[in-house]
């Protein structure tokens, strides 16, 4: 008998899952039918900043399939322009309504995956929900804020928050001769970085145009005929024709709710290493769904494409009756701020505390390249390793070209609980276009594993 | 008392001892004395090349410290121009003759360091000692390369050997305006990749004006009055002004061999974890000193900077009083050719299947950075895995910028013996202009691990 597979989110977890599915079961065995409140499928969401930005011109260019190529070449049936009102486990039937008609049906399942995404989060304050003031997660925000770029024109943006989000906006936003104004409560930009290597960026973005107002708190916008016209902070008012807000995302879960489905204690939906929740029959990935952190050994929410990709693809084998399982993450980022690369991975010094290690920093100065090789640029490597055992637990690197993806090193490291002593030895690849002959990494793991060492034979010697 | 520590090689694996060992106890504990046949002591010989190719202008920017430097900084005496023609272990003595004077003297130690190289192989072919065919390892060859073309402005050049030093050799001939060709006797360039990969190095260097003759074996020189003027093989004459020998090294093992010290299967010196030879007191590191390979588990020798800065201090920390462990090498090595970026570790196909181990291997084509992003690059990525369990067991990376390095992160997944399956759950960095939403090394992973299932489903189905 045929069974019946519903999606709720057509992009990068559930689509995965559907095609992940699809290569499980044929269509003969397995019926998928997808459904997104949006105008796409599958889409890069993190090439949005640059869409905006205008590196990327046309918006077709971020969709990897469209609804036509899935039923075409997969025989998935997305729906667009669907929204999904209601999940009935008892039915075992989704409540549908199409945007274009309004009607409404409910469509039966046999097996449901849950992919509804993440949503920007919009402070309550006062004239929040203006006109003029942008979200961005979906294709169709992107849109909406390029359109409003070109419409527009404006002169002045301001920001709100700078994490990955507000930080690549803030670059796009530039590309538009727009002054931009970024304006975040804590000391430095990126958050997920210490302050010591976040504080790093502020000279490269003011170099680049962008003020940057840190410290400073937004308490409300002012507003003309609905219109935002000013961002209100506790330190003044900063006149503006458009404000974005990057201060991360929530993730959607009151559909899963309401059908009575557990959410964890991070707040997304709790599923196990084969991405099912506690209904039975119901799997649930990517960004509404919860993570297991690697190292905290705690659950985690986090939006990002990487993960959803691969927690769809291992929902998906597992709903077409073969086995996977998800590992978990352990915190890896990457992105670029005007002419600065910026990676982190795993625990952050205030995380690694938060979550009972006693952590032990160095940061360390070093070059891209070897020193004499022509075009070597500054980066700078930090590790958070734990007192006493020397065991990695996070690390964070800022520098020039070629910075950001030398964190991926680092986090293989980390996903194998490695010791910044056994770090400092690993063989890794060097010629002087490449790298330091001691690369940054491994530089930085003999300094980490000197001041661990140093620090036990203080602690031998107390008394 | 005050110990001595008498070092034979003022290099990478000598002064990286010299300068560990110094942390490790001061002047008034132990006295450090290093000798050297050449001009220079601590300089990148890995920058050789750059340097012949003039992106490095001067030869003191690859030298990391001169010997006024460690007498001043670190109370080690660096006596260059100084050869070991000795070693007696019952006298505990070396004797050194001084190149400029001639006089030799013994020179009594506590703890010896053999730290003397390796030497580029010159083949045993008739007129192969004649003028104009160089090799290049230590910075005084480099030198007397660089005044060669200085001095001769050749019109022609043959490199002899299309490994690493072949490789770059050929490229900073070519900034030099010469006519390079390459005779190397295997099919594609670069032995260290499957023919597969290397032979995606051919397009890019004759697009780069370089002539490769392959499957062609050099059998001897012409020469004019002593002086080189061509290069005989088994399909012609190549008619030249220069020839540079990339013919590959080997250790330098006469004098430990002399001093009864034993060698090992690989025809390096024989060393345990510590870096202790089968002397008492007596040490070795680099590229005379065997290592051990940790995937196929057997001694290797392999002429590389990095291993032999790492063995150093490993040496030097121990004959300093400390503990370190030099816990092997896995064979990662990364260079450039024209515009094409290569990473190798772990072991090939062949060296796998004569390691003991079933291979299965997969190359994917991929982007350096999202396709749809400015600058996205062509990258192929071969994993090597083992048939059954999906152990890594190597991979190779051939592409264009940001290519190399990204063996760094599976130098390390190796290192820590994961599986393909394991490897394409990674939680690796992902922004646009970095990679692709899946990983070109995270891609691969996933392929080679449907190759291993696919494998062991048809496994399971045979009688």
């Amino acid at each position: 008998m045929t069974q019946r597979l519903v999606v709720i989110g057509a992009d990068a977890a559930g689509m995965s899952a559907a095609s992940a599915a699809r290569r499980e079961r044929d269509a003969d065995e397995l019926e998928i039918i997808a459904f997104d409140q949006g105008n796409y499928t599958s889409y890069s969401a993190c090439g949005i900043p640059y869409f905006i930005g205008r590196d990327v011109d046309e918006v077709t260019e971020l969709i990897a399939r469209t609804p036509d190529e899935f039923a075409r070449n997969h025989h998935i049936e997305a729906r667009i322009r669907h929204d999904v009102l209601n999940i009935d486990l008892d039915r075992r039937a989704v409540l549908v309504r199409a945007r274009h008609t309004g009607a409404e049906a409910w469509e039966g399942f046999d097996q449901l995956m849950i992919a509804t995404g993440a949503t920007p989060v919009r402070p309550a304050l006062p004239g929040a929900d203006a006109a003029g003031i942008y979200g961005v997660q979906t294709l169709d925000d992107g849109l909406a804020l390029r359109s409003a770029l070109e419409r527009v024109r404006p002169r002045r943006a301001v920001i709100v928050g700078a994490g990955y989000i507000g930080l690549e906006l803030a670059e796009a936003l530039c590309a538009w001769n727009v002054e931009v104004t970024l304006v975040h409560r804590g000391p430095a930009p990126m958050a997920t970085l210490d302050p010591d290597m976040g504080s790093m960026l502020i000279e490269a973005m003011q170099g680049f145009g962008m003020t940057l107002r840190l410290g400073e708190t937004v308490t409300g916008f002012e507003t003309d005929a609905g219109q935002v016209t000013a961002v209100v902070t506790d330190q003044g008012t900063i006149p503006t024709d458009l404000v974005v807000l990057g201060l991360g995302v929530r993730p959607n879960t009151a559909l899963a709710e309401q059908a009575g489905i557990s959410l964890g204690p991070a707040g997304g939906i709790a599923v196990d290493r084969q991405l099912r929740t506690g209904a039975e029959g119901v799997w649930a990935a990517g960004d509404c769904a919860e993570k297991f952190h690697r190292v905290t050994r705690r659950p985690v929410t986090m939006a990002l494409g990487t993960h959803a990709n691969k927690e769809g693809r291992t929902a998906g084998i597992n709903i077409g009756g073969g086995y996977a399982a998800f590992p978990g993450v352990i915190g890896t980022a990457i992105t670029k701020v005007c002419n600065l690369e910026i990676g982190r991975t795993g625990l952050g010094e205030a995380e690694a505390t938060e979550a009972g290690f006693d952590p032990l920093t160095v940061a360390v100065d070093s070059t891209t390249r070897a020193g004499y090789y022509p075009g070597a640029k500054p980066i700078r490597t930090k590790l958070i390793a734990e007192r006493g055992t020397g065991r990695l637990l996070g690390a964070q690197i800022v520098g020039e070209e070629g910075a950001a993806k030398r964190i991926d090193v680092l986090a293989m490291a980390l996903w194998h609980e490695t010791t910044v002593e056994e770090l400092l030895n690993t063989d890794l690849g060097y010629a002087p276009p490449f790298s330091p002959l001691w690369d940054p990494v491994l530089i930085a793991a003999r300094m980490s594993w000197q001041a661990v060492s140093a620090d036990r034979m203080l602690a031998d010697r107390r008394p």
